[in-house]
């Protein structure tokens, strides 16, 4: 199995290159500022965890991850063109993201709109041209990105967003909302990615179920461990909670259960997720260890 | 052939049905509002061009209408989503679309952004379950997806939307640009729409690139039409033109070549666009005629 460092690596050197070269106005070519601000996004760093976990998904199934490679980073662009059109007005309005202005303050709102709206298209315009060329089965080869349409999609990670937007500053928001919210805005595009990954190497259904439960959990621990540490990290550092006023309002995990019924949560899906896991042996050590590390967080 | 007020109505219904029907926050579902937003720009009415363009194309080289319908409905679905998107603030910043308030204007500003992200996103996902499950061949089907994609991508449509933001009171703005915002903004969709109609009818590649040639006029006949139209239209009811006003700054074929230049520019695009149908002999009297009704705007 491949040292998950150097897929990470493939992924940014495939990433730096998928972009068209040639830039201009002439039949063919892609405007330079649509380039421009498409590359800030996409290559501002970031672990590359969707793409990783297609790789892995399609290597632990015997899949050639140099076919699924063009399929991961489609993953990467459907994840950055969230963040930058999440990052607007209008929707969370922020200045900062991974410690550098977000898109639309670089490039003005209209122009980080379409450069969203680009990576978008391009993840498919990528995947699809892949698909037609590359060694894959045509018939694994959409499936693989049907599974990554519909995680991004109005029942997928769209959907989780528009929760959100609904959920802000409601008394009536609930555990089913907040189970939407944290399944659609994080789950969804992890179980896109593990499916597209099982479907590239040609999986059996009972694998790609497996793999399913496996995402669903993880995205789930992802997002509460994430609440968890919006408290306890201020915790630490002021000896007091910041959940009176930066996260005043939100609907989080912490503030529907209370911190220790977050924290024990946390660690019914740590187990689950792992348990779903046997059925691949120690062909799933990367996504074990992923879950453990993800886990760690909270205490 | 069937009559294209047919096609229309066939897509219509179909546009009806598509969208999930199943809303609300559980597992699946697609959350109200964003189908309510979605739905509410997407059968605000409107030609439905490209969808029968998309149709007319399958149709005259052999193929099967109702299993290309899907496909069709998935262009409207990125028309709308561009328009959508082109209201917004910062970008065209427009309150009404069709004689009804913009998308922003009823759900607000970030509702509006999710409305069309969904839009573009579900297109493709309604495109890749019809070529899982549909009757063409997965590579046509492919193919067909793929043109699409491309024209409504980072080198077709977006690339339109940016340059044109681009050329904004921009004095050093030349007939290359316009061409390339042209082609872009309206003839790469067409292309899109009639290369993906011929890909599922099964086309040869002679064929297609005849479309793709009419396409390309027409498209460019489309937006000079417009420009056109924007200056005469006033001229008739108001008795002078309203290009030193709302057109100020505004690069525009009558901009660029003058009114008499533009119009002589529209009838050698009329004129190619009809000699390139000629291979396809009568089955090409749809776009014969909606080439002329077209042409007949500017006289």
């Amino acid at each position: 199995m491949t040292d998950p460092a150097i897929l990470k690596q493939l992924v940014e050197d495939r990433l730096e290159k998928l972009l068209p070269e040639t830039q201009g106005f002439a039949d063919g070519e892609i405007p330079g500022l649509q380039a421009e601000s498409m590359r800030y996004s996409l290559l501002a760093g970031g672990k590359r965890l969707r793409p990783c976990m297609l790789l892995k998904a399609c290597e632990m199934n015997g899949g050639d991850v140099s076919e699924a490679l063009d399929y991961a980073c489609a993953m990467e662009m459907i994840h950055t063109y969230s963040l930058i059109h999440d990052d607007l007005p209008g929707m969370d309005d922020d200045c900062l993201r991974r410690g550098k202005p977000t898109n639309h303050v670089v490039f003005g709102v209209g122009q980080a709109v379409l450069a969203g709206d680009g990576l978008l298209n391009y993840a498919f315009e990528t995947m699809l041209k892949t698909a037609i060329n590359g060694r894959i089965g045509h018939e694994n080869a959409l499936k693989a990105i049907y599974a990554i349409a519909r995680g991004a999609g109005v029942t997928g990670m769209i959907a989780g967003q528009c929760a959100d937007l609904f959920a802000e500053g409601r008394p009536d928001a609930d555990e089913k909302l907040l189970g939407y919210i944290h399944a659609g805005k994080t789950a969804a595009m992890f179980i896109g990615a593990v499916q597209a990954g099982a479907y590239l190497a040609g999986a059996d259904e009972d694998k790609i179920d497996a793999l399913t439960r496996f995402a669903e959990d993880f995205g789930r621990l992802f997002q509460v461990t994430d609440d968890i540490l919006d408290v306890t990290a201020e915790a630490d550092k002021f000896g007091k909670s910041k959940g009176k006023d930066e996260t005043e309002g939100k609907l989080t995990a912490v503030s529907l259960m209370g911190l220790e019924g977050a924290v024990e949560y946390a660690g019914k899906l740590t187990e689950s997720a792992i348990t779903v896991l046997d059925v691949f042996g120690e062909k799933a050590d990367y996504f074990r260890q992923l879950t453990l590390d993800m886990a760690k967080r909270t205490y």
